[in-house]
């Protein structure tokens, strides 16, 4: 099997499945004040602690979450509810999650006003094209750091400090779901408010999340109940998962090293595709190397998913979570429907091996022969 | 060790943790279009079949969240948002979980009118009680089926009669999260429109609720984002958490007879408990037999509690959720300041043996000699 659809998901890595097996027999509830309870507080906060620190914040920043969709809505509902006395605009960008998006359209519905940014060709945000919508009344900004279609990179640390020099006072939220594990980055560096990221991203498990809030940042609680979180989400905490999720932290390799390793796995995989027929990338040059997105032109996305997984090949269409819609990403950076329709999302992760895209170029290859020549 | 803190949180059962770890190797999106993401959309799907089917109810009425309180969460934003334009009464009880009863004031906070309705001496809401409060303009009405502190069991069906036979059309939803795979009912049997359960009150994993939503009753969504589960629970779905909660409820003894078995245990334990000396019970007598709170005349609940842990026996001084704070719920029910503050809570599950209830009662007479002597 060639597994190449790590942004949709990862299979959990040795490390967070053995300390999960190991967890599953300590129950506590955090909450509770004997000794069973003080012990899954002890093994809550060791995450917190570890998570925290590879993240660059204090541990009491940093707030989990079920996954990052949850950890995407208690930013943007959080600040811009806790916000709204001082003003109703809210900027963001064409090209987010669904999870801002739709939390972005509701946030809509509830009065607020959204300005939806458009990428560059490159899929890209500019700090310039953030600084030139900064109004007065802007309450809240929320940019994507990885775009999960193309690796589009935004420049994040500049838009932060487009946004401090506007002196609007605006929160920062940015969501690091694909960037966290994969770009060396600490939230200090980024100067956002709010940043999200995810477990199962990163060979943890699915279901937990986390939401760094900068200190002297205040939103709004998302989930409402028994406290925990410091008040802003409520719910009995799943130290399982939690564990699980530090545990495939700890199990990250160096970032910067890991990087160029991956980013020499992109340029033998574009310049191998890219001599093929029809083949388009559609991620630009400064693109995160784990993931690659490509039009093969007259053959379907689906199509091609499927030939390539008759060959134990596995990528995607676009986001998992768009389920075979067309992408929103690519036709917002100016890509034509017709290649929008044929696009196929490679993803990589600290798992995947050079034979893995040899087998994916061999494979390619092959389908651009026999499916193109079968219409 | 002696564990009867089962309303806090319980452990795992064998057969949670044999689905769970069989589920590890599986790692695909249930979003993905390829095989991997197929799969655990199987897994999903047989998942939610299996508790809807204990349920009483149709799969598709079956939307997993991520723990109990996001159920509530779910159920009352969700209604009270989606009703909004026809009215802004909602009427709940004093005596809720507080993901009830905080996001009840949440909604407060938004311009909604809520009524908190009090329990009588045996801490239970009446179905006359919430036919009187009824208005033309009540859109909402959230009342729990058992207490997690005193085990009050609150007549939901009456309740959803009286709600149907007024006309006013709100919606009905019940916390069933104490209730779930204690008392045997189905959702219909209960007449709600919207009913939440959670995973690890049952001996499955924490981190997965569920929550049940008529067909034909709409709300608005919780999580926004990819649309998963049907577009009101956006995020990831963690099949790993589902399968294990799935795999508990598989596991459930058969309802009735167990009822039978821990009411048995709860007299023994009443019994033995009420012979002693300052020992005055706080559960009514129709309350669920799982759950018995008490309070020991002149002994602090931590203090009882502490001295209970040193003897191996784990309860709880009321919710584990409230972190030892005064009980609203005792409060409510006219428990006076000075016994709620001395209240304990035994609660047992299926795993609970005739043996932890001697233990219990063992224990809480000689701390009642060493305590209330000692000061």
């Amino acid at each position: 099997m060639h597994y190449l659809d790590n942004s949709a998901t990862t299979p959990l890595c040795q490390e967070a499945i053995t300390a999960m097996s190991n967890a599953m027999a300590r129950f506590g509830n955090p909450s509770s004040l004997h000794a069973l309870g003080a012990e899954a507080l002890m093994a809550l906060d060791n995450a917190r602690q570890n998570i925290s620190a590879f993240l660059g914040c204090e541990a009491k920043e940093l707030y989990f979450t079920s996954c990052g969709s949850e950890a995407n809505n208690t930013a943007l509902f959080g600040a811009a509810r806790a916000m709204k006395r001082r003003g109703k605009r809210i900027i963001t960008t064409a090209i987010e999650h669904h999870s801002v998006l739709n939390a972005a359209k509701a946030l809509e519905a509830e009065g607020f006003e959204v300005i939806y940014l458009k990428p560059n060709s490159e899929g890209v945000i500019t700090a310039q094209a953030v600084a030139d919508a900064l109004t007065e009344d802007t309450i809240l900004v929320s940019v994507m750091y990885v775009n999960n279609e193309t690796g589009a990179v935004m420049p994040i640390p500049e838009i932060a400090a487009a946004i401090k020099s506007s002196g609007c006072g605006a929160l920062f939220h940015t969501d690091c779901v694909q960037a966290f594990g994969k770009l060396p980055f600490t939230v200090k560096g980024l100067g956002a408010d709010l940043v999200s990221v995810s477990g199962h991203k990163i060979h943890g498990p699915k279901g937990v999340g986390a939401l760094f809030v900068k200190n002297g940042c205040r939103i709004l609680p998302f989930i409402y109940g028994g406290g925990q979180e410091k008040g802003l989400r409520s719910g009995t905490e799943p130290t399982l998962l939690i564990e699980g999720f530090s545990a495939a932290v700890s199990a990250l390799p160096e970032l910067q090293g890991e990087f160029n390793r991956i980013d020499t796995l992109r340029k033998k995989c574009v310049n191998g595709l890219s001599a093929l027929k029809g083949v388009t990338v559609n991620s630009g040059e400064g693109a995160l190397p784990y993931i690659i997105n490509l039009s093969v032109a007259g053959i379907r996305s689906e199509v091609m998913l499927h030939w390539l997984e008759s060959k134990g090949i596995y990528v995607s269409s676009g986001s998992a979570c768009a389920k075979g819609e067309s992408s929103h990403v690519l036709q917002a950076q100016g890509v034509s429907r017709q290649s929008a329709d044929s696009a196929v999302r490679i993803s990589m992760s600290h798992f995947t091996a050079e034979e893995d895209i040899d087998a994916l170029i061999d494979a390619v290859g092959q389908g651009i022969d026999k499916l193109v020549r079968r219409r």
